[in-house]
């Protein structure tokens, strides 16, 4: 299959292989990348069991990331590819950043920043949906193995 | 001036020194401590500016330290001792940590994860309002030095 280079397809295929470095690592397969200007300029996955550490999500890796690129700590101008559905944290971080744009995978139903209004800031555009079969599938092979 | 040690002053007090070390370092001066058993095993203060980092808050530092300290991610048990209310970021690392109790000192109504409900843990005990006027006022003081 050929993706057409920066779509958001082709982005959160990237993210995609992010996550699955994670299940390979028995961690959550969460994974995102950050872009400006058509370049990833960050791309991680969740770390918290590596880390020992609650905060090392897939997101807060990447913003810290993409600032640490940019020399700069705002992401205005840039767009975070993420498999899953931010939590309130990492929506609370985006919010800080001013990130421009978020494009997510799957629906997080249970934890995901959705269930609150105005959580992210108001100059962010927010995308769910993308690849979500996938991106669904990868967290409940994760959890089905566990059981 | 004695503080009985234990007491929630005391400990907001240590969380004070924090803030102050901030703000000599031109950070936003919000200080953080948790403690478990009456023991210290984490204080931060906010470092944004120095890391370059939005996600660099007071509590973030102090979750991720504190879970370090303990060797497991989880911080039941423990307390929060935190300068200005958290904001939604930290109060959702909050929520992840299940941190048992959380007290602060100025409430914060512009970015104060107090406009969101349901937003801690179910199991998290939350005070605020302790010191509160010299928590507020060094926040205070810092801003007017800004303008």
């Amino acid at each position: 299959m050929t993706l057409a280079p920066y779509s958001d397809d082709y982005f959160m295929r990237q993210a995609l292989q992010e996550a699955e470095k994670g299940m390979h690592a028995d961690e959550v397969p969460v994974g995102a990348v950050i872009v400006a200007k058509n370049q990833i300029i960050a791309r991680s996955h969740n770390l918290t069991e590596l880390l020992n550490d609650v905060t090392a999500h897939a997101e807060m890796q990447a913003i810290t990331a993409a600032a640490e690129n940019l020399g700069g700590k705002y992401l205005i101008n840039c767009t975070l590819y993420v498999t899953l559905e931010p939590c309130v944290m990492c929506a609370g971080a985006l919010n800080w950043s001013q990130i421009s744009k978020i494009v997510f995978g799957a629906r997080d139903e249970r934890r995901g920043a959705g269930r609150y209004e105005n959580i992210y800031h108001p100059k962010t555009e927010v995308i769910g949906g993308i690849l979500k079969e996938e991106c669904r599938q990868l967290i409940q092979d994760f959890f089905r193995k566990k059981r």
